[in-house]
């Protein structure tokens, strides 16, 4: 944030361009936010405070607390599972009731605990991945998605960086191909090998025994550590536990929402079906067009997550340690 | 196949166009299955056959059985897991051995039965489909994937025939969207209600009681029941049983193959990883147009095909019965 300006890296134009975008009003990062411009559980939290501390700066001192309530509820309507994005709005909203510069300051600390709260995963996560690991994750939950260093792929990078030989296998993770095209970026940027699957390709590799570990983030984890992640971690999870690949979630603990004591009380969002039945990309000759993939006239779901119960999670890899979520005592960390 | 040329509904323009192709060598008639412009268990058994037909209505009276058998490898080397295609080019071939207008009469019985045995399909399955039934497939198994009718569609269209309400989950079936495309747009002709979901979401749906039943088809049946069948056929099945869903598998018994002992056995077919990574489809002005889908210089797996074990199955619906894979006595039939 630079003045009351939000820059951000458009993740609509990645993979083929890297562009910064910047939002200019509160109401522009909410829109950021909603369009998945700025997606991912650690970035959408950032964006999101920052756009609280938008909203405080716009505000006039004559109904100032009612801009600031109605500015709240306008960005937590953009993604309502996203628990970060929650939790800043709350966190900055708190630090406006002092003054516009304390909520400035707040967005700023958040954005940077993310930052620092990524990398001590990665840390942590390092040890659950012995040397020549295949590590299949879903989406994405690297670097794009976090402030920095990401929550699933944290504990890659340092692997990586350690000289470990990893091998990741990316799921396209339809409808929006965060993996297809995220992931596999990151990945190659680091120069880190890995290969993209169709979501369908999962269960299958596991039953050939080619898969070591999966590491998945989350949107928001309940008090219970049943996790809501994007659509299709619930099938990873579940293939997992049939055949004894240990299934790992990656999270700071601003992603725990303690007010919800299970999974069912998690809301899902569903988001139009168009990301479901078109698809964009760019042409062979370099031009970006949109294409209908479906039957024309017919309809689509899209639930953009799911909820894996606890007893399905080998732990939880967080800032503060690693934690079994079918345990009581993980909730003091 | 009139005179030598074999005609068939060219699914690569589906659902876009519906137009009849045409085969006038069993080279071409290759060249269409190996493309997929022919796919589905049933509909590559009838174009095999009928490949193999037209390869003995070319091959010359000196040196005919070295020819046939040429072609034989030829139109086997095509779609390696297919079960159908080996029966069809088996039987064919065998004909072909007494003179090539048998090879022509068998490949028409081949083409013949299979549309009856689709109809016996769907006359059993049907008794599995309770009315208000949600219902999942997989792929396509319909009547464009056979001769007519389909397997895992056709006792959905004769439930529908009989006036019971019926809803069809479509999963989308990456990286081919047989599900989107092809089953959709069936469903759509046949005036049938459904939804198609991410293949990602199946799961999401079961676990919160919105399917009653899975339907899939196959494409080699092993003798103990393992079945193979389109990738992500196994995750639903995994998840089927972790929810306690039906999960049927329709097919003919010619797609079962008693030399396969077990799953382990069967050949799963690798494609190219072009399949994952671009896709084509209609812009919003009516323009085909295929476009690179993930992020540039990644690498795709495609296996094409998994393996279902056995004790996943609820029952396999044949056109001589449903059985139970589970049980010895099934392979009796």
């Amino acid at each position: 944030m630079e003045g009351s300006t939000v820059f951000f890296i458009d993740q609509e134009l990645l993979p083929f361009r890297f562009s910064i975008g910047n939002a200019v009003t509160f109401s522009e990062s909410c829109e950021v936010i909603r369009t998945m411009r700025v997606r991912g559980a650690g970035a959408i939290g950032a964006m999101a405070g920052f756009a609280m501390a938008q909203a405080a700066l716009a505000a006039m001192p004559q109904g100032y607390l009612t801009f600031l309530e109605k500015a709240k509820l306008a960005i937590e309507s953009t993604r309502p599972t996203a628990r970060n994005l929650f939790h800043a709005t709350e966190t900055v909203y708190g630090a406006a009731l002092e003054s516009p510069s304390s909520a400035v300051l707040a967005a700023n600390r958040l954005a940077d605990k993310d930052a620092d709260d990524s990398q001590k995963i990665g840390e942590l996560g390092n040890v659950l991945i012995p040397d020549g690991s295949r590590i299949e994750t879903h989406c994405n939950a690297g670097w794009l998605a976090f402030v920095d260093y990401g929550t699933a792929l944290s504990p890659v990078y340092v692997a990586h960086q350690q000289g470990k030989n990893v091998f990741v296998y990316a799921d396209e993770t339809r409808p929006r191909s965060q993996g297809a095209r995220l992931t596999a970026w990151e990945l190659g940027q680091a120069g880190i090998p890995h290969a993209i699957i169709p979501d369908n390709a999962g269960a299958w590799l596991m039953s050939l025994g080619k898969i070591d570990l999966v590491i998945v983030g989350a949107d928001r984890i309940a008090a219970n550590g049943d996790t809501a992640n994007k659509i299709g971690t619930l099938e990873k999870a579940i293939a997992a536990k049939e055949y004894g690949i240990p299934f790992y979630v990656a999270a700071p603990t601003s992603t725990i929402d303690h007010a919800c004591p299970d999974g069912k009380s998690i809301p899902i969002e569903e988001r139009p079906e168009e990301e479901v039945l078109w698809m964009d990309g760019l042409t062979a000759d370099g031009r970006h067009e949109r294409v209908l993939v479906c039957s024309p006239g017919s309809h689509a779901l899209n639930p953009a997550f799911d909820v894996t119960p606890a007893e399905y999670i080998t732990g939880i890899i967080t800032e503060k340690g690693i934690i079994r979520p079918c345990r009581e005592e993980i909730w003091k960390v």
